[in-house]
């Protein structure tokens, strides 16, 4: 199912030209055309979802077989020492187009792509609250 | 099968102890101790594997069955507008403990958390080597 508005379904459909790295049924891989690293892909699965937590789980299974095989082939071909995968939801997070994508990020020494990681220590006892909510909101 | 120097196989076996939210047979998620945002959440495979592209495909498949729901707790818990799923392979990467894990992340406006997104526009005939080079690459 498309959303007419949406570019990435219209790259899964053809109509707007992308760099593909891999195609099958459920899901499609091409170059990212404002890479911060350069090889850095996506990876989407052909159906729009908006969300990671609004995929279904057909599709989601499709995506985790190849996005170890697909994060390996970006990192040996730009010989990178490691890389990111990253799923951004919501515009808060950085989400730019509304359709989930996984992002492989190829990464080398000193390239100064996320270098920041701004950890905190929970005062006493509020992690535990934390826990507590999450757990009461899981559907499963 | 665990390695005996991990904190993560530690944690997976009760060995140290974490705020868990969800586990499983395969599956682990529990509370980062030095959280980025309140309900940083790591979800791990029990089992030892450095990297995602050294996951198999069976553990891949259940930490695929239960990402997009743990998000979505995450998320509703903290009364958040978005989240990001991260998984850091290599030092480079800023993976810190190696037994592979999809941060988590809970979103708010002007949260400054990974805010910096530094891209660029491939030359011309770049992206079309590159994207060769990466296929090439690729076993599946």
């Amino acid at each position: 199912m498309e959303r007419q508005d949406c570019i990435f379904c219209k790259i899964a459909a053809g109509q707007i030209p992308s760099i593909k790295i891999f195609e099958n049924e459920y899901v499609l891989a091409f170059l990212d055309i404002g890479p911060i690293s350069d090889g850095h892909t996506l990876v989407i699965p052909k159906r729009h979802y908006e969300r990671l937590d609004q995929t279904e789980p057909k599709v989601m299974a499709e995506i985790a077989k190849v996005l170890p095989a697909l994060s390996a082939a970006v990192s040996r071909a730009m010989n990178a020492e490691g890389y990111n995968v990253l799923c951004n939801n919501g515009s808060v997070a950085g989400q730019v187009v509304e359709h989930v994508h996984f992002h492989i990020i190829p990464r080398h020494p000193d390239d100064g792509v996320f270098n920041r990681w701004p950890s905190y220590q929970y005062p006493e006892d509020k992690a535990g609250q934390i826990g507590e909510k999450i757990k009461q909101n899981i559907s499963l």
